[in-house]
């Protein structure tokens, strides 16, 4: 068994990676971290983990996978040193993921950590860029907006039968804020309501625009995007509506645009492991706990516009099960090892 | 106190009528109607609406003014006599929105009950036509999604800020889908999940571009609009967020077009009494039970999209609310008779 | 008008009173205070009171009626010199509640900041001690939990038709643990999920106690009473179920039990404008917003108990409407006045 | 690997028999039945299920072992020759829990359909008749609420520390009313919203009852039991709170009895896999999607009760978890095979 290391457990990205490598049959977590929680059991902070009998350290024990769940700047400091020394480590955190330090200080503020790590950081979106994360030992695990916005837009950009302008109109529930306490999180002021947040810029934005534009010609064009996030009264889950003008001339005229693109999109994903084009708008549910990004694609054929919802966990293909996917290929396991499991429904 | 009478209270549009007009000083229901409940009293149905002592009736009493609140063509079959008479109707339903019979034949199937009258009705939204409001005898009161996403783009099309190439995303919470069971409603499959729906078009689309059109350049000009509306799990609420290009020049360059259009859209609704462009981005809870619409407009600078998030209670301006608004104004009342109340929050 | 004052404007009873003052129509709330808002607008903390055009501010002004919204302790200090100089007050607070100082201290910590004005304060159920609350100066608004409870329990403790043995098991919606943060209340954490608290003892066990030993033998009795409160995934409203084991002979044999024990609350609360008995077990949306009490008592013939249900609204009768109804009385108000408005359903 | 059939896959207990076994390492499925989907593939009814490629077929194959997921009366029909032939049985509905065939047509009206098997079914409490079980041919799955109800109460009432006269106070989610439609279970009735049912009597009832007898005095003395169910706004998950008076002299006075208690209660779960004494109250959510009751017993020192709360996912150790559990001790696999898995949480 492959010792595996978390830091910082004790957010939700954390302890959905110690749920998700219970059952994995080549890894076992055997040191994590979190500095507030230092000293207690795991199952103190999180009762549903109990079977997992481990004590929240402040420092790592020698493990021989890493993974880190430290908020951005933190993550990359504490990071640094492992990747230096040899150690394989997924980050979950943003710190890794923007190929240029400058746009990092831009969206982040401060300067980059460990900017030396950049070029030889994987962003780990496996259906992008699986045989670069074969060979990483530094991956940058995507956020979570970015997961389903780029796995619902990738083959339609990459085709090129969009125009590179895009609006991307997102839906999380609100686990994807993280476990610190905030007044917008109250039960009693989130539920029953839905909000816009961001409207000056999220932070996932950048990520969305480095991959679009790797996708569509190379980098050289910088596509128009508008990303808005939304808040909606749900613990997990993302969904994600992607709209873009369809490209003169790149579908057949009328309704056999819509299966032209739903064929374009069950090639693109046919053999992933953790993809599935739907035959039926999906709902964010048929997720719920597994590692699975549902596309649904389609034409609105009076406004010539492709339309593509996506659904992910924002806790597992959206955080920690895409960060196992990600060690899984690291390490030579099945790209499915202790991920293959059915959706928790209703 | 005028008469009034509700045709279809056993649905939530028409138990919201009966509930809204319990507070209002100038109008008195006094006669409900409902085919499967006819004979029970009007709280057995309803134990909410208990303080109102009526009896489901199969037929409408004798009053000075009636709403229906029947599903579409069997609304205008009931109402049709009722206008002929002279009797002044806010009919809820669909059959009265569109001016054109063809265009309701397209999206509703089967030919229109009462062509002759569509010269006469009037399409109910107060802040756009207020004036023809007060002298209509048939008002039909608009559609819930249309509320939201007219509301939320009248000021910037009126002024020519956007280009007519607009994308509505819209969610709603799961009373928009009326009373009548369905799987996709039961509380299981419903709670904790959120899916986009009506992907090859949804029955609003058609009163949305006939009211844009209006607004550009007199009908003219067809505005290419997507409109995709989404179920998340909350029981009232609709939030809009509307995407538009710019027009060329016509706001200042930079972040003075955040505050021109915020201008705008004040100068738009200034005296509007239900609604209200808000300085934080609103949440659907802010409008739990009464008649606001809350607007926040803003400019995503990077891609030059006007973005603008509307929040409206489905039920209340985006129904039963809308439609005592439209009595008002046809009866000469104050047009905030009986509406004037905060939200309940949290 | 009556000028109104709010004290702790910015928790929920506080906010609630803010509501459902603006439709009174003969008082008006002019003060509001609240130490971390001071200086803020009011709808600035709570968007949806936009209506209401007043400023937090740390000090009361002057006011014909104040509303303590603040915590125990705190609450009485602040009360203590408004009372003594003539004001009228409603303490939402525990402060008043208990007669005894040293229950007080027992249960609250602390000695009571001014037992002298104990002797003169009135426990505000108004449905028990109506006469009193007329003639009072201090009216202590109950607990939610024990209004739900005592609203339960007081006609057949009242008549003597159960022992005085007593589970009273309360569900409560979110709301009622206030505005502060709290992992517990965390939206993530709180959803989906239902559990008890306060196995220990919860506050409000001695005012139910105290309330109930007055109704059984003049208060010559101590009622054996395990009151466990649980939280369950809403924002509003309390169910209450409370199980006794019925005194000896005091109802026919059989399903004849039923129907006298149905006849005993339905004369207990003829006439009463807030409290309802109902034909079919009730859920708590039926009272959703308003001041309802809704309580529907059977018998479990098998096991010779009474088991009565009641559903409020916690903000609603279980604080902010109750202290109304109490504010009602004292001014020689219809006691209805303000607070007679349908429940917002569904 | 043992091959497996499910009679009646397409209600919510017959799909997570599905989804668990998809992780057992000794069993497969290869026959679903089903009579209105018959013909569909399963992951059409259920899109959380596609990795399992399997058609709803009307009759079951040649199995190893099969677990009837119909509605009572129907299950025992189609069970009945099954266990004739030799095949063992986990059954799902109520039909052969009740030893006694006179108190099932009580319960559930009619006759039993196959009252000559009721001498050999086995009640599926793997906790309470794990002997039994493991001999077994045909065992009755427990009702959900006897699960938490039993489970909370066995170790106390065996001991003899209560006397027999218990109340339990059950809440449970929305899916324990199973995927069939009805107005109590549409999301914006449900929502928000917490109610009691079953007033006059629940057919859990006489299953507790039964079991509790067997606990005490091996069936000699008839507990007198009120036990209510509740309807709470979540989709899983319930929570039981047990009540009943200490026996004179069981326990140590004073606090000592608290620690008694848990040491009786941990001692006899002391090795149980799917029953764990926690140290703090617990929250439903803590077994969503998994086998596991929690248990917290304590005492209300003050009115000589016992008071134990229990939580449990309904639809695994309520239903399909515990099914599986049960064929594990048939089939002579570890008792955990397939079911050792944490809570998905948050």
């Amino acid at each position: 068994m492959v010792r595996v290391g978390i830091i910082n457990v004790t957010g939700y990205a954390g302890a959905e990676l110690a749920r998700l490598l219970y059952l994995h049959p080549e890894a076992q977590v055997v040191s994590v971290t979190g500095r507030s929680a230092a000293g207690k059991s795991l199952s103190q902070v999180f009762p549903h983990l109990w079977p997992i009998d481990l004590t929240v350290a402040e420092e790592l024990d020698d493990v021989d996978f890493a993974f880190s769940a430290l908020p951005h700047a933190a993550s990359a400091e504490a990071v640094a040193p492992l990747v230096r020394q040899g150690l394989p480590v997924v980050d979950i955190s943003a710190d890794f993921r923007l190929a240029d330090a400058a746009e990092y200080q831009r969206w982040y503020g401060g300067e980059h950590p460990a900017p030396d790590l950049l070029a030889q950081s994987v962003y780990g979106l496996p259906e992008l860029h699986r045989a670069a994360v074969r060979e990483a030992r530094l991956v940058a695990n995507p956020g979570c907006y970015p997961t389903g916005a780029l796995l619902a837009l990738a083959p339609a950009a990459r085709a090129g039968v969009i125009q590179p302008d895009v609006v991307i109109d997102a839906k999380s529930g609100v686990s994807g804020a993280g476990r610190s306490l905030g007044l917008v999180y109250h039960y009693a002021e989130a539920n029953e309501s839905a909000s816009a947040y961001a409207l000056g810029g999220h932070r996932h934005l950048p990520e969305i625009l480095q991959e679009l534009a790797r996708l569509w010609a190379g980098g050289s064009l910088t596509p128009r995007v508008t990303f808005q996030p939304h808040l909606v009264p749900m613990t997990r889950g993302i969904l994600t509506t992607c709209y873009a003008s369809l490209a003169d001339g790149a579908l057949p005229a009328g309704e056999g645009a819509k299966a032209a693109v739903r064929e374009l999109y069950e090639d693109a994903y046919r053999g992933e492991p953790f993809v599935r084009v739907v035959p039926e708008p999906p709902q964010t549910k048929h997720t719920w706990g597994n590692n699975l990004c549902l596309v649904y694609p389609t034409v609105d054929m009076r406004a010539g516009r492709l339309v593509v919802v996506s659904c992910i966990d924002n806790l597992v293909k959206g955080a920690a099960g895409q960060a196992i996917q990600n060690m899984n290929l690291m390490l030579g396991f099945p790209e499915a090892a202790g991920l293959d499991q059915p959706a928790v429904y209703p």
